[in-house]
């Protein structure tokens, strides 16, 4: 016999999360397609030139890599975002510009799993590329906005940074070729404070005195008016900087004008995100209930996708929603109700010769939208209705010889135990009344 | 520069194809959730052990199989039958029986590539286990049926037959230890031919006669009471065959009370899928007017799930949908409307300065169901109008500075061309009496 586990870091999904997580994939898909943007889908396998670049030589711990029965070199993807690149390149003449795309799936990384981290988790990406319009910039913080009222969260704020700005002031006291150092220093500033970003930046060679600098403006405090103001007062000479500057207080006006509440939208001048990718807007979501748990939702604007891949240039904007920290979020928060149970109707098999009839009843409430299952053994009625109970199901439907021959069905409130005889073609309209607006849907 | 390309036999979904394959996912999960089937998701990798059982240790070229980081044996899974018997093996005792799962997802076989076949493709599995009613049988049926209808088709056949009958059979003639070889090559019937099946039997040791036998009562032919009677008259001695028999007379009369149609189900005692591991009813399902792609929804009953991984004995039915075979199906029959809009209004960006008003036109429409594009980027109309066409947009939504001064907006109907300039705040029951029922989907 062979022990029945799974890999350390990867994880079975049974019926209840299965459900949300469902459900929760839905929203998001909705959200993404009311804005126009369009499905793709990439294999789960490539060359791993394609995902490490040739520089990538190199193993690298983090990626499921071998050899196929061809011999070639091939790995998991790792993130959609470089698939997305490699995809961009091959199909955007055909595709047209500019290109609105969703992108949901699993991605696998060969992570240290002593933190709770998986080895498969899902991500769900949104881009829009082609353009360099601030109007993409807006549409992101929107498509974020959604997603989290959309879930159920009504308490959460989306941070946006210009990385014009910083790599402005960067350029003004000479760090320019630190910018990576500094980013990646003061990316952690959450997490180590004040002092441990000027501790990792004297690490790099970075003078306290600039160091300071860098942190004085990231943590200018203010409304958005007041950052803004600040900022244009000490970078009124750095070209870069007021491009950046510019193009926040045009975001923040239009995002005004499309109706989104200011308390919503907040610049965070600390937020660089450690990647040399990004190089225009920057965004991170924070729940203000949850802020430990990080951002949920992040992104920012890229000047160019598919280098590796195409000469063609393809400026955009997107962001990822971490779908898994989300679920824990909501877990946390109470938002999700759990449920076994994707059908609301549990008809009680109580004659094993009827069974047509109750699949025909059955038949009757699907037809009408509404989700029906027979049990399928003519156990004793006590048992039907414990499996009923332990599943969730909302209603019972039960027809034994009396109600047959009079055409009649009995109906089982499973939360109340009231019941109702009601005649067999009064049945959907009956159902329908007592599971009120959720007739379709056992969650 | 990097090459970009897919391994040979994966492919890129373009927004046109998983517009589609959402939408059958979609109505696929929605037929399965209408019977109470609850979803599941396991992991893509697993121990090769776990996939092949003890005896895998010969590597076998359909299998993508490596040694992880950490020197484990692992492989990505082939199908969603192998993973789901470890999955029950271990959470069965908490989930309860009956359980009724549905699991949608990729799988991976190094497949020769030869004949258009795909190394990466989906399967969308339902099982009912911890039963052997025949209530679980003729649900799978009542299933396969409404997939069918909701996907479109409306001239296609259940093909069912019982193993107990083929298996009584070859008792009865002495062929019991040659069951696989007969079923084997019986599978192949539509291939091969009559005299095909006979040589493969007799390259098997299966005299002439015998074989013989055994194809006349596969291809027993009349109505499906004709063919129950006539297998009772020839099989009356057996037992094995005649439950197989009585089974199937019960399943095809509570079919009927269901009120499915006695033609769209059909005994086809030939169909015998060479797999040793159904042991009882056994479901193909042919298109009329595609028969030459096979079954496109497959399955049966089996007596045991997970004899590999735990002694607890598991029975059950189920059936597969080849979700790319039936892709290709309604392609062929032209029941796939396609488009590349996954939202049917496109706002028109007039006048840059005014994006966050085309933004709130945007969110309203959005807020009433009605997926809605702003356009990026303020170039020339017609050029905005171009991308409009091209995507498949249904009505696009202008506002220059006039109708702006006036509280209007133009909505364009993009098909017909007509034009009709209404009050900003009609602008809701306006689109939605254009867009007709379909108002929420641009497909």
């Amino acid at each position: 016999m062979i022990e029945p586990r799974t890999l350390k870091g990867f994880r079975d999904y049974l019926p209840e999360d299965q459900i949300l997580r469902e459900r929760l994939l839905d929203k998001v898909r909705h959200v993404y397609r009311s804005y126009g943007f369009v499905p793709i889908d990439t294999p789960a396998l490539e060359y791993t030139e394609i995902l490490l670049g040739k520089g990538g030589e190199e193993s690298d711990r983090l990626i499921y890599r071998f050899r196929d029965h061809g011999g070639r070199d091939v790995a998991l993807r790792f993130d959609l975002t470089v698939p997305f690149a490699r995809f961009a390149a091959q199909h955007i003449n055909q595709l047209g510009t500019p290109f609105k795309r969703y992108h949901m799936g699993p991605v696998w990384r060969g992570e240290n799993t002593a933190h709770g981290r998986f080895r498969e988790f899902w991500q769900c990406d949104f881009d829009i590329i082609g353009t360099t319009s601030n109007a993409a910039d807006l549409e992101t913080v929107l498509v974020i906005h959604d997603l989290m009222t959309t879930l159920g969260f009504e308490r959460f704020s989306i941070r946006i940074n210009n990385r014009l700005v910083l790599n402005g002031l960067l350029e003004e006291i000479d760090l320019a070729e630190q910018t990576t150092n500094v980013l990646r220093a003061l990316d952690k500033l959450g997490k180590i404070g004040r002092e441990g970003v000027i501790a990792e930046m004297a690490e790099k060679g970075v003078p306290a005195e600039q160091a300071q600098r860098v942190l004085d403006m990231a943590t200018i405090e203010g409304s958005n008016d007041d950052i803004l103001m600040r900022l244009a007062k000490e970078f009124g000479s750095s070209d870069k900087a007021m491009e950046g500057i510019r193009r926040l207080r045009e975001l923040l006006a239009a995002a005004s004008a499309a109706g989104i509440h200011q308390d919503r939208l907040q610049i965070d001048v600390s937020i660089a995100r450690g990647l040399d990718y990004y190089t225009g807007t920057i965004y991170e979501t924070f729940l203000d209930d949850l802020p430990q748990i990080g951002s949920v939702c992040s992104g920012g604007r890229y000047d160019n996708l598919a280098s590796l891949f195409t000469k063609q240039v393809l400026p955009g904007v997107g962001a990822s929603l971490g779908l898994d920290r989300l679920l824990a979020a909501m877990d946390g928060l109470h938002l999700n109700a759990k449920t076994g149970a994707t059908a609301p109707v549990l008809i009680i098999q109580f004659i094993e010769e009827k069974l047509g009839e109750y699949q025909r009843l059955g038949r009757t409430l699907r037809a009408a939208g509404i989700g029906a299952e027979v049990f399928p053994e003519a156990k004793k009625i006590g048992q039907q209705l414990k499996y009923a109970d332990r599943r969730g199901f909302r209603l019972a439907v039960l027809a034994g010889p009396d109600e047959l021959a009079a055409n009649q069905v009995k109906v089982k409130n499973l939360a109340t135990g009231q019941e109702e005889v009601v005649a067999a073609d009064e049945l959907v309209a009956v159902v329908k009344k007592a599971l009120g607006e959720n007739g379709s849907d056992g969650g």
